[in-house]
């Protein structure tokens, strides 16, 4: 078919006449399907049951170190579980906290520190008239909602397969004090599946920022979760980048098993330089007597080791990846050529990214609802939940069944052409 | 013996000199003992070894209404833990929101949130001059750590076996605005073991505070756990009681499985009325995407019911019973009718409040902890670490095996001896 632009009138009223009785079709079948979260499927929570078997009553439940993890104490993690983290995020062990189930609270509590207390000693985010985060957009909702919970602004940032624009965010930080930090999900990218490149992160641990306490928030949520065997994205390490760089101090570093065993039940992790750690610390020893160890325990015995959890991971990829294939395949067949569309094919993550033409995105994730196929909100990608040029959707592949993807990635493709020729016909009046 | 006080100056001389000897030999045992915090024993560890056998990776991990616990959500918790700890709590599960594995997490996170956003509408406390929390003392130094590290101000209220001073606490609510608080171990109280009284329940739930953002910080953290089958402390419920009163929102109620499962990787709940949980979900919601339910299923499998809880709670007491009787047994035969000490004999909890002479608690924690035994630290029941009069002295009898907690008491009892008997020599000066 030829691009939608090149159409003429008539011919977009055939079109639309055509694809609106497709669209009846499907609403006639009343699904009910979703798309929305990166969520793993069933599948995959059953790959980690082993891990229901790693402790046992009759199992010992103490660390090497002596340590019964049934106890109080252990503030910072277990070592084990340490050093597992630490081969996961490519860092020392000493320079891993093990928090709870969820980074995202790590990130929330992060943040709420910085507000209640400051970060080295500067001014609490609470006493200063404004504060201003940089968000690579489009980008993760749920960091977003953090930072305006805290009343923090946001300033967009525009984001490229490289990674987001690095002489926009150099230059704002270096020129504004109020600007106290940057979200970033540097592999495989919420939502596009991007991975900074080599040239971003060493500009990144390179920042000059007016702010003594400017901290970049490095959600690396996606570390090892690859797609493919030998189709794999590399990121460079940004805390030692950081201390190579003499800005040891500049990041805080976050990731969780979350995606990896169960989600809601697996464990997180944050590295950081060791000021930070002690200023942390002040904070952490006040909040709780420590975290779940057992859990911790669970994780190192279910993996035994690094290699371990990479063989885990392929597991996950052999049952996602079909997934992806199967929808960028719909994707280029129903939408390839249009000119009405473009999307990432991401080596790992969870997403897909989405644009469709300018002012289309609520308006296809509208139709799809309507037909039952329930898809990320549209702007959800956004600062403030607003996209400027309403084209990004993020499509959440793990969840359904390969059956029930089929339907809702082809409901989404029928949606994304019927808005698109209603857009430019209306164009034409 | 005759009381101290009766002794003549040279009396006391040759008391001193035989105690001072006494004491030597216990220097030359070169002990290594710990009185000082509330842990459970290995033994008591043991009981609860059965929860890791409550889930296998061929258990059915899905909840009565199909909600999968290894996969994202149920932020409040899942209904089966709700019915559980609302048994435990005597409050409707409605009212109930399960959270990680510490109740004081979840007191930081209260009086943080009361911080950066305030509480129902009211000015943020970090908006205000100044905020106040009354604090029963001797209390719990980790409560005092959280008000403290947020710069609250934290007024000392005596305590009696009936619990706080009430007309001293309506009075200051009554009539001080920048009261925002008080902090509450309601049984068992922490460090006495004092039970509330009915009227000082029903006292609390009238209370008819200047603030309306005024909390009741209610940690009902031994509620289960009583030492006897017959001697129980029974407690009014300060929900219902408040509710009653027309004062529903006017209490945040803490528990959490730490000493009944393991310490630390338990689960912790709050109870509250609706309008404070919903104030409560906006925060939460921004916070995480929910607690472990991996874990909250294993405690209902475990227990199945709150008998089955129960039960298990008579296992805890017959371990630790017998350290308290033997606690109280020594302190009787040695210190009993001299007049230089008093102590508490509760019927339930994780401590014995002991009061020394004026001017003398840490002579004798310094005195103890150069043999070898440590105290909790002497002033750390009082706001600040400061106890007015150095008299209170926090006795944990739970962690050491029964026979390190016999030398330890009686090296207990012989510093609090040769420190009595050293100030009143020296008063006669």
């Amino acid at each position: 078919m030829k691009p939608y632009a090149e159409l003429t009138k008539d011919e977009l009223e055939v079109l639309i006449k055509n694809l609106k009785k497709e669209y009846s079709e499907y609403q006639a079948l009343g699904l009910s399907l979703d798309m929305s979260r990166g969520k793993p499927c069933k599948e995959q929570l059953d790959l980690s049951m082993g891990i229901m078997d790693a402790l046992f009553s009759t199992s010992d439940l103490y660390c090497d170190d002596g340590t019964d993890c049934r106890n109080y104490g252990t503030l910072t993690g277990i070592p084990e579980a340490k050093v597992l983290l630490g081969d996961m995020m490519e860092n020392n062990p000493d320079d891993i906290i093990i928090y709870g189930n969820s980074s995202l609270n790590v990130m929330y509590d992060t943040v709420s520190r910085a507000y209640t207390h400051g970060i080295m000693g500067n001014t609490p985010w609470c006493k200063l008239d404004r504060v201003r985060f940089l968000c690579p957009s489009p980008g993760y909702d749920r960091h977003f909602a953090i930072t305006e919970y805290f009343g923090i602004g946001m300033i967009p940032v525009g984001m490229t397969p490289e990674g987001p624009d690095m002489e926009f965010i150099e230059q704002m930080v270096s020129e504004h004090e109020e600007i106290k930090g940057i979200w970033c999900v540097p592999k495989y990218s919420n939502p596009q599946g991007y991975s900074y490149s080599d040239e971003t992160v060493r500009r990144f641990a390179r920042l000059k920022p007016a702010a003594k306490d400017f901290r970049i928030f490095w959600d690396n949520a996606y570390g090892m979760h690859h797609l493919y065997d030998t189709r794999q994205d590399h990121l460079i390490e940004i805390l030692a980048e950081c201390k190579r760089a003499g800005n040891p101090d500049l990041v805080y570093k976050f990731a969780s098993t979350s995606k990896i065993t169960f989600p809601g039940s697996g464990i997180a992790s944050l590295a950081t330089s060791p000021n930070n750690m002690k200023d942390i610390m002040a904070q952490m020893r006040i909040q709780t007597i420590g975290h779940d160890k057992v859990n911790q325990l669970r994780h190192v015995r279910f993996f035994e080791d690094i290699h371990g959890m990479v063989e885990h991971m392929t597991k996950h990829a052999d049952i996602i990846r079909p997934k992806f294939e199967m929808v960028e395949e719909i994707l280029e067949q129903n939408l390839g050529g249009l000119g009405i569309a473009t999307w990432t094919k991401p080596n790992g993550g969870y997403f897909i990214g989405f644009d469709t033409l300018p002012g289309c995105a609520k308006k296809v994730v509208s139709r799809a609802k309507k037909a039952g196929v329930i898809m990320t909100k549209a702007g959800a990608t956004w600062p403030y939940g607003k996209d400027p040029w309403d084209t990004n959707i993020r499509i959440a592949p793990t969840y359904p069944s390969k059956n029930d993807l089929e339907i809702a990635a082809k409901l989404f493709t029928l949606c994304v052409k019927l808005v698109s020729a209603e857009k430019l016909y209306k164009e034409m009046d």
